[in-house]
């Protein structure tokens, strides 16, 4: 990029900054290898002629129909440039699913309808074939000779995996199984690549054998023509429309009439229907399926993490281009960086980046031992991992959400147009609160884990690590305030234990008024949201900070610095968000208070000056950011004007419209 | 509606309904006339061939072109509909603002290009121009012979009207003004319908003459011929593309080349130009003009109001029909209405539609008795209305958007279809808190007011009514906490002193060290905005307090029950939501704060029997709630089917990007 050509506050910006940004950049991608490997698949990737997200035509203006064409167009070709590279490779390690994820946006700028292809179909045909199957099915569907999906959610049901209504019956007499729709709320409605795309997919369905059902199971289920893709007799399969995001997903529904597959369809790792219709579970693999579930959440986490940097980038330098206001008579308008207002909206998204990347992988390192743990037989670290993983998951999500809604208004006006990019990015993100688990539902699971967790305290029994803490408050409920990250800890350990307590005492308080179990719970559940939540904060806050202090320790001296206030900051913001709940739960005074209050302060004022280094160090290449207000020139206005002129509309001075329609009207107007 | 068709869960619901849903319904309209004339403004419209919002295809699937031309076809002939509404009757009564502005969503969705011809252009002839002005240009604007729009904010400049760079140079030797775009942040950029429907508008410019900057005034400016429709010389327009929402109103942009206008082209009621060149200023009129913004932003927290209504007519009644889990093996599943944590999310945004009603229209007798004085010469009253909508506006905007986000999120994975229309509601009230005064720049204007309030305070001045309050908290920072709805007002009002102390002390400190009242201002800005927040907050409890209880009041008793219970719930959320402020600034305790948790309990399962009489009584009919989820009937799988069904991608059962993109890609697979 030649330096001429960049808006001059941002050349400004970035002589001001105190730190090697390469640095930082190379610690987000934990290491310069991670760095040089995710800068190559994104030039292979983006340097593909008719791969760039930045269309002649820019997709929001295309229909619907389009859209979709247009991304199928693109997957394909990002299909074979992935493909091409595996054969030119040994290893595929560069294209791990961050990257991939990366790379994808830059090329669809939303959702490939290829996502579930290699996130659900691939992935679980890997871990519910038996071998047979593996065999059969897992080169097709890499080699994508099968375009896959997954199908589990229905119209009528998601949360509630048990009320799945599509039915698999096996039928001894062909041996094949029958899947049926027998109703419309048992239509499949949601998976990507399901509309248009995809020739086969996996199938959730409530397995019938012998008169009786088993629970839902995973069916490996062919529903288009592989030369001709017209759908197969015995199924119905569409589009299900547009929505607030995820426009090229391709999102389909799925029903069947009677619909018949062999026996040896059902995925038979985990549990087997023989010839005869006899039924068979291998019970040791039953807790194992917990753990694709709990992947999908950390890769959650990682991926939310990753947009709050796209748009925190996009914000920041808009914000450090963007000039308003003269508060000064005389002298000349400030960038709106300036405005402690804006850095309070600003900051805090940009540290929550950092905290939330450092968890996801503190996440995955459990994740990965609990799995070797669970390889060798022990299963005990599930149940912590399974809690530990909803209440992160749906947090991160949440947190992340509001995060891109604040950038997005602080942006103003121009934060508003799709080209400014964080419209689309909000679509994506806010749809995390929802799939994978909805968060309320997810609270709620780590509730239940919290719930017990203090039973087993009122019983002097040992706790399992992450709710250890739990005992330090069980008769002292006020902990000792210390202005200090160790002491904002403790503190919201202190709320996560009083508020765990308080919603336990609730459900005994509604069972003695003769409410059974369920009920009281029910009654109880804001309350015991409330404690997933506090839980949920203090394990960021705790994770977070040792995180972050263990590499600002390995880190060069001024990039330590930068780490320590960033985490510091995520610290200070949410005490002072949680202050009423530490006035409960701590011995915090006002001046206490006030004293965080000026904390902060002087964190935005430390941090400003290095704004745009921090953003910059997050290293997302234009193509990916696709942001008329975030790219590295600053060249805000400039794009914009650009952005607008593509527009259809643009290219004729009248539109038919007029004559159609506003001459007439202004017609009989003259009468 | 035949009764029979309607979903059983909705039959039994509106069974229960323990008041007269019609007289909620008229107690909203302001009265059984008000809802007669608005039922009549509904059925003239939305029985217009043409006009439904339920066209053939929903225009999500169309390509932002077509949507144009789609909602431009809809808005002439809603302009013919009103307009022999207006040559049948006396009065326009009926079709006032709110009323318009509800029937316009059922015709169109989103928003008119036409929004600002009647919300803008004609305001502003109306207000600003003289009475030759005004005989010469109302009567074509009323007919719509003159298309218009009202083009302030530019490229570079929003907020700050200092700002604006278009100039406007008068000329003495042609008696002309030269109108300008000196830069490319110059450009008009937002103003609806602009783009290619205006072909007059109303453009704010910096006035120069005789060499001399007068700041920004008003002209009317003929942009486009009305004969072709074809831009003039020396005119640039266009559109300046997608949004996350407002696709259909036609957002343009605007550059002028050194564009000559008529002297008498200034609007010239407030300041005139003489032919010589000579300024003269009407003194007397400069403050009126807050007048428009104020009126402005008053009716934006009464239309946020209403897209709340509709938000929670949808969401709600999806509740009632909607089951899911088996809390209690071997019961059914429930319906998700009959969760608590379902409740929590729903019912205060119910209160919050009502809440933002009353107190919109509390504040609309303020604005009529303020210009009232102003006519007979007293100017008193306006600062303190313009601090009063400022905060409103701020306030209810933002809180609507959480709110309507809240709605959406409580419909799982179906409120993320377009068809929910909930995504689409988000977009258009989410625009809200940036324009007419961004959310942040607003809240510290009026902050200003209340640092000025507080510094007379100290004076021992006398207070103005709003602001009156604050001598109660002066020496005694700490309100004695009672656990009754005046109790939990004073609780309010002590927090927005104790905040509003906070930050007049902290701009005081910050200037002890050194800074200069505007950098102390600054750096205390984020207490300052907290400061407004609470004062809001306090105004929004006291007066929708008051107000609900005079409806209650002479409401039959058990509507009166409702109301209050609506109320109150609106009142103890706040105070649980600000318990640490409440903390800090009363002597609430954390047997208190248990208590309001049981009371606010109590008020949800309290509503609950009443919640679907309560936003049927919202009375939104099927063709303005535009979505899938919440229609009378409850018939909500169907209509996600048929909805569905309607995309042009549904119409073949193979698009034709599988034998262009996908087939070659399997058949590469295969070798």
């Amino acid at each position: 990029m030649a330096e001429k050509k960049v808006c001059e506050d941002l050349v400004k910006e970035r002589k001001r900054c105190t730190f090697d940004v390469q640095e930082l950049t190379n610690l987000i991608d934990g290491g310069a290898q991670g760095t040089q490997e995710r800068r190559d698949v994104e030039n292979i990737v983006l340097s593909t002629p008719g791969l760039s997200s930045n269309d002649d035509v820019p997709e929001e203006y295309l229909s619907h129909k389009e859209r979709y064409e247009n991304a199928i167009r693109k997957a394909c070709i990002l299909a074979e440039v992935v493909k091409k590279y595996a054969e030119r490779h040994n290893t595929m390690d560069a294209f791990r699913p961050t990257n991939k994820y990366r790379v994808m946006l830059g090329v669809i700028k939303d959702v490939s309808p290829f996502m579930l292809h290699m996130g659900m179909f691939v992935p679980t045909i890997l871990s519910q074939s038996d071998p047979e199957q593996l065999g059969e099915w897992l080169p097709k569907a890499m080699s994508m000779e099968y375009l896959g999906t997954y199908a589990q959610t229905e119209l009528g049901h998601g949360t509630f995996l048990r009320g799945l209504e599509t039915t698999a019956t096996y039928d001894a007499s062909t041996e094949e199984f029958i899947i049926h729709s027998p109703s419309l709320t048992a239509y499949k409605w949601w998976p990507g690549g399901l509309a248009h795309t995809a020739n086969h997919c996996i199938v959730v369905a409530q397995l019938y054998t012998k008169g009786q059902c088993y629970g839902v199971h995973p069916f490996f289920v062919q529903i288009r023509d592989t030369d001709t893709h017209m759908p197969l007799p015995g199924v119905k399969v569409g589009e299900i429309g547009p929505k607030m995001g995820f426009q090229t997903a391709n999102n389909g529904f799925l029903g069947f009439d009677h619909y018949r597959i062999p026996r040896r369809n059902m995925l038979m790792k985990n549990a087997q229907v023989l010839k005869d219709g006899t039924y068979v579970k291998n019970a040791k693999n039953e807790k194992a399926s917990y753990g694709t579930m709990v992947f999908v959440r950390v890769l959650i986490v990682t991926d939310v993490s990753y947009e709050l940097s796209r748009a925190a980038t996009i914000a920041v330098r808009y914000a450090a281009v963007r000039h308003q206001s003269q508060p000064k008579p005389g002298q000349p308008e400030p960038q709106i960086l300036d405005y402690v207002t804006q850095q309070h909206k600003l900051f805090i998204g940009v540290a929550t980046s950092h905290v939330f990347r450092v968890t996801g992988y503190w996440l995955w390192d459990a994740y990965s031992q609990t799995i070797k743990d669970v390889g060798k037989g022990n299963m005990d670290q599930l149940p912590e991992l399974h809690a530990l993983a909803c209440c992160l998951k749906a947090v991160c999500s949440r947190d992340a959400t509001a995060r891109v809604e604040e950038f997005r208004l602080a942006c103003g006006g121009h934060g508003f147009m799709a080209s400014s990019n964080l419209p689309i990015i909000n679509g994506i993100v806010s749809a995390t609160i929802t799939y994978e688990g909805e968060y309320t539902v997810l609270m709620l699971q780590t509730a239940r884990f919290l719930v017990k967790a203090w039973k087993q305290a009122t019983l002097g029994n040992s706790m399992t690590p992450t709710v250890s803490y739990l005992v330090k408050f069980f008769n002292n409920d006020r902990v000792q305030w210390e202005n200090t990250p160790s002491g904002i800890i403790s503190g919201f350990q202190a709320i996560a234990a009083g508020k765990t307590k308080a919603a336990y005492d609730s459900i005994s308080n509604y069972e003695k008024t003769g409410l059974d179990f369920e009920d009281a719970w029910n009654s109880a559940s804001v309350q015991l949201v409330n404690a997933s939540e506090a839980h949920c904060r203090a394990i960021l806050c705790e994770v977070s900070w040792k995180e972050m202090v263990r590499h600002a320790t390995n880190a060069s001296p001024s990039l330590g610095k930068v780490l320590l206030q960033l985490a510091e900051l995520y610290l200070v913001y949410w005490a002072l968000e949680k202050r009423g709940d530490l006035l409960m739960y701590s011995t915090i005074t006002r001046e206490d208070i006030a004293r965080l209050q000026a904390r902060y302060e002087e964190l935005l004022a430390l941090i400003r000056p290095n704004a745009i280094g921090i953003v910059d160090a997050f290293d997302v290449r234009d193509e990916i950011l696709n942001s008329t207000l975030g790219a590295y020139d600053g060249r805000v206005y400039e794009r914009l004007m650009e952005e607008a002129l593509k527009s259809p509309l643009n290219a004729e001075p009248v539109n038919q419209s007029f004559h159609k329609y506003l001459k007439p009207l202004m017609m009989k107007a003259k009468l």
